[in-house]
């Protein structure tokens, strides 16, 4: 699969699913929605913490790219003719996003993509994995 | 969500995303369809290496494993009504199967769960994850 193909499965997926490193050293995985930003050579994702604060589980996320920024997400398509499978890869680094008009920004581009987020803005902090590497595999090409 | 759903939403989930962790400490995430089995108290997934053993990106999932075999997998729903999104995360320790009698049993599982292997049987090896640790969270139960 070409890069300008895994981009556009990206850019189209509505949900992605991320893997940070904890301290201990053990991956750890949760779905997430996101929006994708391209500006010339680079490739850059946004999410957003969408639920109270204090929920452990989703900090965790956090906690972990502060202490290793390492992070990776897929974006895939399942389907039972497995000739039609495929996946597109990105690996990157994660970072909380401390300025103000960045952040605004990625808002914008969370919301118009996610019509779900208007009607209750997410409450943050943003994050943005700027991804250094992205590759992908259709099944339909590997034959 | 209780651990019967949680267990039960595993069983029936056609495809899961699997995260491991490289040895310089970067997560790495694959899309990976497995089957799950259930003996008293002991949760514990199978999947197999199901292509040519020569492509890098498969193998690696298994020498990540063998330097640090700690793993977490989640299944999950999306839905565009965001009051209806789930998801279920397992983590526990993958293993390489070294039993004949081990890995034609969890063969047989992924056959049974997956008629798309049985025209083509997969190379193998199989690999089990034991499931140390599994949560699950629903929108609905958690407005």
């Amino acid at each position: 699969m070409n890069r300008e193909d895994a981009v556009g499965r990206v850019r189209s997926a509505r949900v992605g699913r991320m893997a940070t490193v904890t301290p201990d050293e053990r991956p750890h995985i949760v779905p997430f929605v996101f929006a994708l930003v391209e500006e010339a050579d680079v490739l850059r994702v946004y999410w957003v913490v969408d639920r109270k604060p204090k929920r452990s589980p989703l900090v965790r996320r956090i906690r972990n790219l502060e202490r290793n920024p390492a992070v990776e997400f897929v974006v895939d398509g399942y389907d039972e003719d497995w000739t039609r499978l495929w996946w597109v890869r990105c690996s990157g680094t994660g970072r909380v996003v401390d300025a103000d008009d960045e952040g605004a920004a990625a808002l914008a581009e969370l919301i118009e993509k996610y019509p779900q987020y208007e009607s209750a803005p997410p409450p943050g902090p943003v994050v943005a994995i700027d991804v250094d590497r992205i590759t992908g595999w259709d099944a339909a090409s590997d034959a």
